[in-house]
């Protein structure tokens, strides 16, 4: 159905005339032609798949998914029964020719029924999804009716996802499904995404969107990084001059309290955490525009230059003024932790102002301005401790030797030294998500989507204890070259390969058989209304209809 | 209104990012904040341009575009009045905030009318476009009118293209534009842009809405490679076979011939030539699909292997399919030129088998396999005088000495040795037209529209009569990677450098000139409807709608 043509041929023809422009991508690994995967269009793989060649069919007139009779949840539960009626939609009106199995034994009868079965006796269905969350589920689909076991709704979730990617139209164009018995849970606690709002406003349907894509590729982590120097779209409360003066325009280009609440309810309702990241010291450009004295004043010579470098990290004012945005942070956003930033604090500024120089006398920090760094982060982690939350931040702070809560969540991003930073950071008894093979906006030519799905977190040298610290990873698609008119199909299908790594067991890897799936995992999202770009040459049975 | 933050802290804090993922791109040309140019938003650049400070008003109510009374084109112009209905609700409903420019000497006072003056005998509305085709115009803008004169309407198109962008909101939101003369033409008579629909098919609508932004970029030409190797999508009324076999999909993914008469059609209106790539002997698997015999057996040892190579150039009936398609495509496409392809011809196949082997021996070639492709394509050529038609070629062509008419456009896209090929091309006294600096299709991360910018199609060694035979370029947009879901982003605003390189003066290179006015124009093509991607960090007023 999908790349008619020979692709050893497209290969050959394809290096040959890139030969002729300097081109040195190297697509070697894949030489064969692919062939079908046994395992249709499921994406990311569960971890355990039993396919038999019997096939059911599923009439759109009688099929339904309903709650068992025995589960813990029923009908007053909104987000399994805004889930069902998603999938049922899914189902019937869009997945169409995905997954097609050829093979066909058995006489064809009807499935019935999805019966979704919550089997711990708190559903969580009025929970926010935690690092904890129990997102494990059991499918069995036979006639007359398919069971999805959970402990959890969240594990529902995930189930029914994995249940409408099953089905597909035979040569007659009937809804069909095989027999099937799936038991699945996901290889890795955080498997997140990030979005950048600040080098460019996402408008809220841009990031709805995205979410909804997020659902189908078993994400649970939205890491909104919201604001940055370029701007300040957050609409805080208590400081509403933040975005007054700070974002691109003050009504247009804004997140306002019932946006966010939109964002975190739309995304509960998919199993998805909202972590919100408030970058500081650097990266605060923004910040200063509506908030007098927080950022440093640079000198030039004997006086001050006239523009700003990161939080002023002297002043006492700075330190009310952190306590009462995060106390507001605190209660805005749901999610038990908050990321923190701390990257890229550039000391040049904070060098050339006399006050700091003074300051650093004071404490004893010589001329290391990375103590002054973490003087400040440790100050800053105190104060969001009070407010009962866990933070994550990106690697400096550990690698300043900031004092850490045990139950931080070191962000390792950078390029170099991926493995030596998992080695220390674990060894030090922390958990660690990685980011670093994952800059999804470093964009290139070719099937980079390889190169991401390759990428194994446990690959560094540790003990199993180390190991289990690696809680998972996020796609980052930084935002200095993306806005709402690229960044869909920039983001998908490449963040699924990130997907499946951080679901599925550490043993799916074969690149062919990864093709096969994901092609049709990236037909069908075409298919339910997300412009995902194409992996290579070939088609969709259903092109994408906007432009 | 765009890039509201200290451009060059954003760009160092960029960089210093960067470095830590091995990133080596480096953008130093522009180092510097951008100011706003002097010339607005206006892209490409006019040849040449007097904007006065002296600001008119232009009301929505009572504002028209109407033809002169001197004009030799009337009422009876659809050409033309499609345009004027086209611009006016370009500047009515949609350029809002472009070109801005804030200084305001002279008492407002309005323009009523552009006056639309074509001066010679012969407007050319019902005809196609061609290569000499006339494109100059002449605009002044005054009160109480404004007037447009071009020796035909291909002018005339250009010019309101170009007084749309220069009207814009002042601060209260009034539609604004200053006094202003500009007198212009293109610096080349070839400037495209090459779309393929055969690695990926492409819906109507994604090639119209590209044809629509190719106008805003005085783009003239549409190169459209129909098809190759993956796929057939051209529904040929003589051998409709070819796409019901050869075609991703029989009904859904080909191009009929309504189609086809739309899209020229919609291209003329604009402008635009659209000149068919029917691509022999090489990059023809999906022409063997429904033509027995076309293609050359390949032999593994003693029989053939079941693949098929290049087209067999030693059958007769080769030639008399060859005389009666092209007989077809001749009547199909208006355009005086038809491209031909013949690159990239692999000759492994031809070697295997023992008939070309023969025929080669009979022909005194030897082994020189590159006297077979000749041969074939020296017939081609000679067939496809006989309709009438001058025809392109890829350098290859050229290159390998077949015998070409004194008219042939010989296209040279080989990133290697460009200088030396336009050289050689030219001495030899055929037009030619560069595509080697311009291949979309290969991404990176960063700036890239700058690399565009900078290529320059005279800068190779030559006499003056050798530069004047260099008619121009053409983007690329190779379909590989490519489809409806991320093309449009992908081409827009990239594509528009090479316009400006095409159709402004030599001398127009200013990289933060052309970033200023690039940065609005594309914000106007996003309010326009085209999801133009972003050239950096920042912001439009009106961002993208669209998902």
């Amino acid at each position: 159905m999908f790349a008619t043509l020979k692709f050893a041929a497209l290969l050959l023809a394809l290096v040959v005339c890139r030969a002729a422009q300097d081109y040195d991508y190297n697509d070697a690994e894949m030489d064969e032609e692919p062939t079908d995967s046994q395992y249709g269009s499921l994406w990311p793989l569960p971890q355990k798949v039993q396919i038999s060649t019997v096939v059911f069919k599923l009439s759109g007139a009688s099929f339904h998914i309903i709650d068992a009779k025995e589960s813990s949840s029923g009908a007053s539960c909104i987000l399994l029964q805004n889930a069902y009626r998603r999938y049922d939609e899914y189902i019937f009106t869009s997945s169409r020719k995905q997954g097609q199995n050829k093979s066909k034994k058995a006489l064809a009868s009807d499935i019935s029924e999805l019966q979704v079965w919550i089997t711990s006796a708190d559903s969580e269905c009025d929970s926010y999804p935690s690092v904890t969350s129990d997102e494990s589920y059991e499918l069995s689909v036979d006639s007359p009716v398919a069971v999805l076991k959970a402990p959890k709704v969240w594990g529902a979730l995930r189930g029914l996802e994995t249940f409408s990617q099953l089905v597909y139209k035979d040569e007659y164009g009937a809804k069909s499904i095989n027999r099937t018995d799936i038991h699945d849970f996901p290889r890795f606690a955080h498997r997140g995404l990030l979005l950048d709002t600040s080098r460019h406003f996402l408008p809220i349907k841009v990031i709805l969107a995205n979410l909804e894509a997020m659902a189908w590729n078993k994400f649970n982590v939205f890491h909104w990084h919201i604001v940055d120097d370029p701007s300040f779209p957050y609409l805080s409360r208590t400081f509403p001059q933040l975005s007054q003066q700070g974002a691109y325009h003050p009504y247009t280009h804004v997140y306002t309290p019932s946006d966010v609440k939109m964002i975190i309810e739309f995304a509960r309702l998919r199993g998805i955490r909202v972590v919100p990241e408030f970058d500081t010291p650097g990266h605060t450009q923004s910040w200063g525009k509506g908030q007098k004295d927080l950022l440093t004043p640079c000198y030039s010579g004997a006086s001050p230059s006239g523009s700003f470098g990161p939080v002023n990290p002297i002043l006492n004012t700075t330190y009310d003024f952190m306590s009462m945005f995060f106390k507001e942070v605190s209660t805005v956003f749901p999610d038990a932790y908050v990321h923190l930033g701390g990257d890229e604090v550039d000391f040049s500024c904070w060098k050339s102002n006399p006050d700091i120089q003074k300051f650093m006398e004071q404490q004893g920090f010589g001329t290391d301005y990375s103590k002054l760094e973490s003087f400040y982060i440790q100050r800053l982690l105190d104060i969001v401790t009070t407010t009962n939350k866990g933070y994550m931040i990106w690697q400096e702070v550990f690698d300043n030797g900031v004092k850490l809560k045990s139950d931080t969540v070191v962000h390792v991003w950078m390029g170099n030294k991926v493995e030596e930073e998992l080695q220390k950071v674990t060894e030090a008894g922390f958990t660690t998500i990685l980011s670093a093979p994952w800059y999804l906006d470093y964009i290139s030519y070719g099937q980079d989507w390889q190169k991401y799905y390759r990428a194994e977190p446990l690959g560094f040298k540790g003990t199993d204890a180390q190991k289990k610290l690696v809680i998972g990873g996020e796609a980052c698609l930084w935002g200095e070259y993306v806005d709402a008119t690229n960044l869909t199909p920039r983001l998908w299908p490449r963040a699924s390969a990130v997907g499946e790594r951080l679901w599925s067991d550490r043993d799916v890897r074969n690149l062919n058989d990864a093709y096969s799936r994901l092609a049709k995992h990236r037909c069908r999202m075409v298919q339910r209304g997300i412009p995902a770009e194409p992996l290579f040459t070939g088609y969709c049975a259903h092109e994408y209809k906007g432009v």
